[in-house]
């Protein structure tokens, strides 16, 4: 661990007392930063839903099969279940003759066994009817009155689903920690499963601090800009299907942040803030984390953008404050708050995959530091990965397409076309696991 | 166009009079069923939702930025702000003495006016005042009371954020029949947009018929089957973002049928119905389709799985009715009834995404008809694309990792490992647009 000194006023040149930590973690690598807080979150209680409402939750449990599927022996295809040895010698010239003892819709039980010389009605999906080995269908008989007539021999086995073939009894259909899709909520009804085990949603209170922010609904002020990164956070949440508890705009205010801070950790599993970080901000969030008691597990990270990223810890609930910048405030969401939260939602996998891709295109500037470029990921391509454009801080048209981040070390010089770069995917762009 | 026969129990054969019409479209390729039916629907009304209600909502107006971002100069650090003609001959031995007049937090207006040997104080994002040409960070200045030194020239324009870089006024920042996602949020919301103009959300009424079908909370009885269709349906709708209207089991029963396609067609914008279309289900469906007065569109599609599928019309809606075998349901849902969905949601791009593979393992079976095999394409392997397992109609766990459907052309045989095949993606597995 490095630990540069903060550059500029200190809190303690700004006459505050706080109690700061002694060992307090600044200017961190960002995969210490994860590493620190991941070990501090678990996932949220259990509970349970309904098929219907359990679309992208996170199961809490693995899933065995009550039963098998198909439950029992059942007919592909309307026609007629019978023994095979029954047309052991039949031929065009000398049909096999059997009689049809009974017919056995979808949905009902066949009752009667069948013996040499009979048949069973069946309709497609139909139970087989004890003693059938073999089904054919309707328009391989001959039918006159209450006798069907077969033309050759068939083999025993032919036309049977088998019970489960599909699903044993007992077999583990789902894993905890899956996040859930249409298709396994087709098999969890087929199994009779209802009510599904899962994690309850995480609740994330959101704010923005900034005496120059203003709601997009409001009339702009000379001077203040529309606060986009309260939208971009609810709404990235949403996409994980985390429940956003959005708390609005906080003015630069030491006891109305502190006020807000401990109500959002009181109504929420976990709270994120922007602005406020950095040194030109007074301090201001740092300030009210001290003096609401909080503990600060870092400051600052060493990354472009988002540096001024801090996480704090009450009452057991982290506190996530990322820049105001909104450029940096989603690349260390996306890098810092995403993992956190899908390890609280209880995903098996909660890291940002990484693949290598190769640049394409130029990247003109040196990087000193750790960089992460916003940039689309072609996999089709062959992991192919461009720049989505200018990559200055306050740049927000670069997120538009934004699949992936190129992760620059420290000490690189400019990109050349062809290289080969570490790539993190983001969001949508990720495996759904 | 083909038009084989129906095999089996024709409407007529079973004594019902049924309006057919002379030009009844049976067995049609899939692509001629899509056109069909695409060219009847068109995107849903107008309306428009707050941003925090519009992620995943469909854009139906092209969105033109009402202001330019940035709003104004600014800049991107705390420092001071200054003319660069006042630091022509700075230098550490002789540093230029600049009076501080006035300090800008963010959020407010500069008043004064920056005259040669003058220097203002601007936090981050603060406008950058009249008459000053570059920013220079705190840290590089020396400050003694009302003044700073700078101890080398400043080059005109550093450290400013110009208005207008990121996005200028008027430019179209997102186009109508886009799918909005957070990053897009948050563009919209730094441009003061805060009601969103989106199609409306189509609704979908979804309903199993069939006596063989229990609801999974029920308790199963003997010979029957729990459904699973309705589940799997209503959750691909939810991933769709349509909303659906799950209207439960009908039991065969041609009124009750009637009855409730007709109350379908009243609520939603679309119906789905699963099961009841193929022959041996005693034609119910089409029966009753023909007794409510609809018109049908088509019948049978040449394809496996899927092939009972067809498709009516009443009112201006339509009525899409699957096979009731769960993979057979879920394959069309996709191929036939998703493009439909996202047309009427105003999507741009509503038909599945081809692309082509590379077959991985072996299928060993021949396909006489076209055939669309349950698969998983991995695109960051160069598109390899492997079977999820078994393909059996009845199958329903090779849908659960299924991205993609191999489109195996009639005729061909068992599939070689390596060999070129023609793919469609899938819900998830397909961009965002």
């Amino acid at each position: 661990m490095r630990s540069l000194p903060l550059s500029g006023l200190s809190f303690r040149d700004r006459g505050v007392i706080v109690c700061e930590e002694a060992n307090l973690k600044r200017n961190i690598d960002l995969e210490e930063a994860q590493e620190l807080i991941l070990s501090r979150v678990s996932p949220t209680a259990e509970t349970s839903v309904t098929l219907f409402e359990s679309l992208g939750r996170i199961l809490s449990r693995d899933v065995p099969a009550g039963i098998q599927l198909p439950l029992f022996d059942k007919s592909p295809l309307d026609g007629y279940a019978l023994r095979a040895e029954s047309t052991l010698d039949a031929s065009c010239s000398k049909p096999a003759k059997l009689a049809v003892i009974e017919e056995v819709p979808a949905g009902t039980v066949p009752k009667k066994f069948v013996c040499l010389g009979t048949a069973v009605k069946v309709m497609t999906g139909a139970p087989i009817p004890t003693g059938a080995d073999v089904v054919i269908k309707y328009e391989d008989v001959l039918r006159e009155n209450d006798f069907i007539s077969i033309c050759k021999p068939l083999r025993s086995g032919d036309n049977i689903i088998r019970a489960g073939e599909d699903v044993a009894k007992g077999e583990r259909v789902a894993q905890s920690g899956t996040r859930i899709t249409s298709p396994l909520i087709g098999l969890l009804a087929a199994l009779g499963i209802a009510y599904i085990p899962v994690f309850n949603k995480v609740k994330v209170a959101i704010l923005s601090t900034g005496d120059e922010l203003m709601d997009p609904s409001q009339v702009i002020q000379p001077g203040k800009i529309f606060n986009s990164n309260l939208h971009n956070l609810v709404a990235a949440c949403q996409e994980m299907n985390v429940e956003p508890l959005p708390l609005g705009i906080v003015p630069d205010q030491r006891q109305q942040t502190v006020d807000i801070l401990d109500q959002a950790v009181q109504l929420a599993d976990i709270v994120i803030t922007t602005g406020g970080v950095s040194v030109g901000d007074f301090d201001l969030v740092p300030e009210a984390l001290a003096e609401m008691g909080s503990t600060i597990l870092f400051r600052q990270v060493d990354m472009k953008p988002g540096s001024p990223a801090m996480v704090a810890e009450k009452n057991g609930k982290l506190i996530v404050c990322l820049s105001g910048n909104p450029a940096a405030a989603l690349v260390t969401f996306e890098l810092i708050a995403a993992p956190v939260l899908r390890q609280m939602m209880g995903l098996r996998h909660f890291m940002p995959e990484r693949v290598t891709g190769r640049f394409k295109g130029h990247f003109d500037k040196a990087s000193p530091q750790r960089r992460f470029l916003r940039a689309s990921l072609l996999p089709e391509f062959g992991n192919i990965v461009e720049l989505t454009g200018e990559q200055g801080n306050g740049i927000l048209k670069s997120l538009l397409n934004c699949n992936a981040l190129i992760d620059v070390p420290a000490g690189s010089g400019p990109l050349w076309d062809g290289q080969e770069v570490s790539v993190v995917l983001l969001g949508a762009g990720q495996r759904v696991h």
